[in-house]
């Protein structure tokens, strides 16, 4: 059982660290994908491996998304329970286990898996009809992340066909990631290179064409990509997630690349112990904020400089303001990666002017299974 | 809800990514360090930081553990919830909310808390009037970390007569953490480092002595320094806690160095991808397997070696039997640290002899506030 700050706490007594989202943020985030995707003709799909919450999907869902991408099943699980009805799982979903859950959650939901190899098809396509359910399949596209998917080509023009043959299963389209673009830098390079990748999805996508398949779905795009990816006129819907609370890592890489994106989410912590000079030390950790994209920033006390994080502390340099703080005093952190702080919390405490509006679950936190 | 695996599933049968804990080598852990502290005189509170349940404390407590160590208020709640009844909080407790739930704690069982300023004794006072209950203070000793703590000498004196003179408080003693030394690979180097750090941390004590009060407990010491820390005899109790699973972190820095832990806790993944000779992509992530100590290693096959995380992939590079991989088959993860990886899990699978013998919630998991 969890205890829990009524509506209408002020911030500052919100017990830490706590995930704290400024819902004026992030609302005006959403409606500024949206906005974007309408006037590019295109779709709006958000990953909620971001999100991991109904609350946030069905936000974005009222602001214009078709729906939701989910990473997987426990994720997609969840999204189906809170109401989503329109649900791609970008990964391949390859145990007995997983593919009945997946099941499961088509029984409530459009569901569309990607893939991207023979066996698996043959696998879900035994699924659909033991289950009764058509189940939306897309290809996933090695585009040069080397990580998963098919390769282009034959390869995927066979898999595509396999696809459209298999009973039970409905070709949808090709998806593909163009992470090897989303955090360069300087933006005539990332452009360069998610063209280079989406470019590669694209032919995909011709290849399958050409062989007589109706290719329905080109989805693709990251937060880091999405002004570029989003304006390829062949690609549908964009996947990007990020941008809901808007990370820092991805407004570094933006730099002075205009984008109409904000800060939603901190990591309130209190300061807890103040052992010399230029030191304090509170009380987020390496098991409230993650590091995989770097320290956080400090964003609420001008002066301090994150410099190491062990378990339960942080220690920081500090000046001036920050220098001043005592045992008590709250300090709010911008992580550098959201999806992964997230992933460590078990709610959202949503503030509207300062004040406690509401409680989120994070329920998709921890579905690994 | 969750919908969990019944006893006596097989290993292979759990779903993942999965935490994995062997019981027989982690109850044999928990004898070698329970013999090592009987054999040199030392008491033993393992850290809870890194089992974060009381099925592992109350295992540790039957072994012969005088009690544990948590790393905050919320994790001591569960642990007294859960039956244990003499915990070390080792952290500085500063808020009001915090201070009035360390005192929930203290009606259940018998708290120590760590302190590091005068404006913090003077609040638990408070409270420990308020609430009519005794509460163990220990000075917590800045011994070389540069983290929190009271400086030794004068400072800490000072503090340690405020904790005598303070009504409702209980002058236990003092703590340190040899952190500095604990990852050293060299042993003499480890040991000369320790040891500079733990005759701080004892010449804190003598000061105190000869002040006149009574230092009932020197605490202190990692896994990596407990056979160094553990036969100072000042030293009064060991704080270790990662040999119960025994990082492989640990196992790195002990290198030859004898010593008598093996690996209790693994990550189960499932292969996802096969997408090309060579490369082999499976569904435990940055999600998963915590990094911050390095990338985990792949102990179940032979020939992979994990070349990056990604939020839900691991892509490895794959030779010999390890190439043969297939989508869908099982494949075991040892991680470098496992504290921050079990903190983003909500389950430990414990087996023995294969075979799944109990589900341990991860009942600290998450419990910031």
């Amino acid at each position: 059982m969890d205890y829990l700050p009524l509506p209408g706490t002020h911030v500052e007594d919100i017990d830490t660290p706590a995930i704290v989202v400024d819902l004026d943020i992030a609302e005006a985030n959403i409606k500024a994908m949206a906005s974007f995707a309408a006037e590019n003709g295109v779709s709006l799909r958000p990953h909620m491996k971001s999100g991991k919450s109904p609350f946030w999907a069905l936000k974005q869902i009222e602001a214009g998304a078709i729906g939701v991408c989910a990473a997987k099943v426990g994720e997609a699980e969840i999204l189906a329970e809170g109401g989503v009805r329109e649900i791609l799982v970008t990964n391949q979903i390859v145990s007995s286990t997983k593919i009945r859950r997946l099941f499961g959650v088509a029984s409530q939901a459009n569901v569309t898996v990607a893939v991207d190899n023979h066996d698996n098809v043959d696998d879900l396509s035994m699924g659909a009809q033991m289950f009764g359910i058509e189940l939306g399949v897309i290809l996933e596209i090695e585009c040069g992340m080397n990580r998963a998917g098919v390769k282009p080509g034959e390869a995927a023009v066979a898999l595509a066909r396999a696809v459209e043959n298999a009973p039970g299963l409905r070709f949808d389209g090709v998806m593909g990631y163009e992470g090897n673009a989303v955090y360069t830098q300087d933006f005539d390079l990332r452009k360069q290179q998610a063209m280079d990748s989406v470019n590669i999805l694209v032919a995909a996508a011709d290849d399958i064409e050409a062989d007589g398949m109706e290719v329905k779905i080109i989805s693709a795009g990251g937060t880091g990509t999405y002004d570029i990816t989003g304006k390829v006129e062949r690609v549908t819907e964009l996947q990007c997630g990020s941008y809901l609370f808007m990370d820092s890592k991805y407004l570094e890489v933006f730099g002075d690349h205009p984008h109409p994106f904000r800060s939603a989410l901190t990591v309130q912590g209190t300061v807890t112990s103040k052992p010399a000079s230029g030191r304090t030390i509170a009380d987020p950790g390496l098991k409230a904020i993650s590091t995989d994209q770097g320290l956080p920033g400090v964003v609420s006390v001008e002066g301090a400089i994150v410099r190491s994080l062990s378990e339960e502390h942080c220690v920081m340099e500090t000046q001036g303001p920050a220098d001043e703080l005592q045992p008590g005093d709250k300090i709010s952190f911008l992580p550098t990666h959201s999806d992964t702080t997230i992933n460590q919390h078990d709610y959202y405490y949503c503030v509207r002017n300062g004040m406690l509006e509401t409680v989120v679950e994070l329920a998709g936190r921890g579905r690994f299974m």
